[in-house]
């Protein structure tokens, strides 16, 4: 029997290594911006906090197909991303290759997760 | 070898079916604040979205400690929700236990995602 579907999401989580530049929070908006572009999807609200000089970021994009985020870890050189987008026409893996040419990791570990399929 | 652990965070996915009261944007808010007391993390902001009368609600918790978030779709009563936690002092299980408290699914589906742990 083919499991019901009741909603076809994708889920998309990315640890980003090796990040030269993510305590600046305008380059972590225009990374936000600019992946849910290129993904596609459209942003109804932004919303970033910094916690400080020589801390890190954190950046959530609530989206109509969904939302992204960021936190960064700057003493690590690391950034946590999760990019959650519903429907084909949108690519999460197309918002994370945006992120990614913002953010210069030399390193990407991903975990993609259906989401919303009743088993 | 042991491998480097940059950080340690905990990322928490959870599908929730047969939710009955998903259209409602106080109860998601209440959930929430509710979630994130419970697992001992302090809120920097929370950002609702209520797509409109017998849609969805959209709610993104920031956190101190990373963020939780829940996106409902009363017309399947499916809720999905994410759960951000760093630190082992913060249970993101204790959270899920919250919002299930308060949005009383007949089903759950979890996924439990290391964050952060260069491989």
């Amino acid at each position: 029997m083919t499991p019901p579907i009741t909603y076809d999401g994708r889920h998309l989580l990315a640890d980003l290594y090796g990040c030269p530049l993510l305590g600046d929070a305008a380059l972590i908006e225009r990374a936000l911006r600019d992946a849910a572009d290129r993904a596609g999807a459209t942003i109804i609200g932004l919303h970033l906090h910094h916690f400080g000089e020589g801390h890190g970021v954190t950046g959530v994009a609530l989206l109509a197909e969904s939302h992204m985020s960021i936190h960064t870890w700057p003493e690590h050189g690391y950034a946590a991303i999760d990019i959650f987008l519903c429907g084909a026409r949108h690519d999460p893996d197309a918002a994370l290759q945006s992120l990614s040419d913002h953010l210069a990791p030399t390193r990407i570990v991903r975990h993609l997760i259906r989401r919303g399929e009743a088993p």
